[in-house]
């Protein structure tokens, strides 16, 4: 039985060390050597080419190697009887709560203006509010959603967030729906994107959504390059409405050289690296759910496709 | 009986005001107009001009507007019986905790670098250490050091703290004594500076200590200015045994517009903003230690003067 690793642009060495030491009864194998293609029984996948995955008759589950799992939604080759689960890993959280705890912080605490006063040489104090008068907006209240809302709920901020489906979280107003939605980009400070990429979700913060924020307002999106409409948040950063925005996510990634992004002054760009997948609590968790898979267990968050995530 | 603000530096309108509502029975009065001297009772003080606290012959206790007394205790106006009270604020801890939280998480999550590559319009991802295998070393574990210290080991870091003192503090290995102080900074890979500036602390941060840092660590001084040997740091920055610098606190203030520390590449400058005194909470701190006062109950956090903080 083989467990086959596709991991495009990650350096597989200690993945496989990892699995090899984790799960000794499978046989850990490396795209593009996937040995006899009926033995495969599992895969793990990261941008894998898409059309290969019919060849593979034995698959049992496939596994995401992120949080987000349009893209492995998009290869038609996966059997539509084959799960496929979403990596909740607590290293994946770790680094989400981090990025995201950072950037509001650094809004907050004016960052980019004291830096600007750096390079005059100029001493001043700013006006500087507290957290308990910042609204922190979350489009999202996933696992990684909630964990960051309530980081910065503990940090003192006032923390809202909008999901699909109604929620209750102690300690942040939870709104959904259409007026959910207005009234979430309308009373945040700063607005955190973090939904999945789905038929309903793409453009879903485009000219509407923008026009929609405070003046003034932070956008960071840590979620999906295709909730954006990269246009319509130029022309809301470049017209004032909005003071400035972190992406870690893009519509192309990488992202292109040339698109404005790069060089806009109100723009931050990391190349998706908000949460980090770590092959120390990668490997434990997805192991984990072979083995009971294995055992007659069920797997934990398996997609729905329907639904899209 | 007079409450007597001197603030140098401070818009006193929010402090008055707040001041007038909190404590009616109390005359409140700025600087540099103060009353009858005798009648002054209580006084406030941040930067005081020295040496005219001895006209106010019915004072009672003067508080300090920051963490740190030192700039009070030089001043040869205030009679040693009279009582010195520390200012120890949730919003002055919430705005240091959010300070270093922000900073470690910044050198943490290595956006230096990524600024940097953002600039030549490089995307790749780096390498990315948890959270468990980065130590943060404290010097100091007072009311702000042991909240900081606490936050980060909430966050997953593997955190040190050293005090004068012995200490015992949940998830965090406490060290002290001249040995602790050597091992605190061999071990930490970003060393956080929270001491008070006393006769012991004065350059406690020279070529010495800057030597026994590991190589390519980081240093934030949120302390005292006066803890630093300028020149050692600068020394440890150039010759590349120290990979960044992070001061808001400065031997000087404000900073001299043509000192080093401002254009140093490897250097971030605040001007002494970390911890932010807010009307909301300070006012009600202070009221409610003089009411408790005139009430016949002792102050709290009043200093030693001997010990020097």
């Amino acid at each position: 039985m083989l467990f086959l690793l596709m991991l495009t642009g990650v350096e597989p060495e200690p993945w496989v060390a990892g699995f090899r030491r984790a799960l000794p009864e499978l046989e850990i194998r490396v795209w593009p050597d996937p040995g006899p293609p009926e033995a495969v029984a599992y895969a793990l996948l990261w941008l894998q080419p898409h059309g290969l995955l019919g060849r593979f008759t034995g698959l049992k589950a496939v596994f995401s190697f992120g949080a987000g799992v349009d893209r492995i939604l998009a290869d038609p080759s996966i059997r539509p009887d084959i799960p496929i689960v979403r990596l909740i890993d607590p290293g994946l959280t770790t680094g989400m709560v981090e990025y995201v705890v950072h950037r509001v912080l650094h809004y907050h605490r004016r960052i980019p203006d004291y830096e600007a006063m750096q390079r005059r040489h100029d001493w001043r104090e700013l006006e500087q509010p507290l957290p308990e008068d910042r609204t922190i907006g979350f489009l999202g209240l996933g696992v990684l959603g909630t964990a960051c809302a309530q980081a910065l709920a503990g940090l003192g901020f006032d923390v809202a967030g909008w999901s699909r489906t109604p929620k209750r979280l102690p300690g942040i107003e939870c709104l959904h729906g259409e007026t959910g939605f207005d009234a979430l980009l309308a009373r945040s400070d700063i607005v955190v994107a973090l939904l999945p990429s789905t038929a309903e979700t793409r453009g879903i913060l485009g000219a509407r959504a923008f026009a929609r924020m405070k003046q003034g307002a932070r956008f960071i999106n840590v979620g999906r390059g295709s909730l954006v409409v990269d246009d319509d948040l130029l022309a809301a950063l470049d017209r004032g409405h909005l003071a400035g925005a972190t992406l870690d996510v893009f519509q192309v990634e990488p992202l292109a050289a040339d698109h404005r992004f790069w060089s806009h002054p109100l723009v931050s760009v990391t190349p998706h690296v908000a949460a980090y997948s770590q092959p120390k609590t990668v490997v434990r968790t997805v192991s984990e759910q072979i083995r009971g898979f294995e055992a007659g267990r069920g797997l934990p968050h398996v997609v729905d496709r329907a639904r899209g995530y």
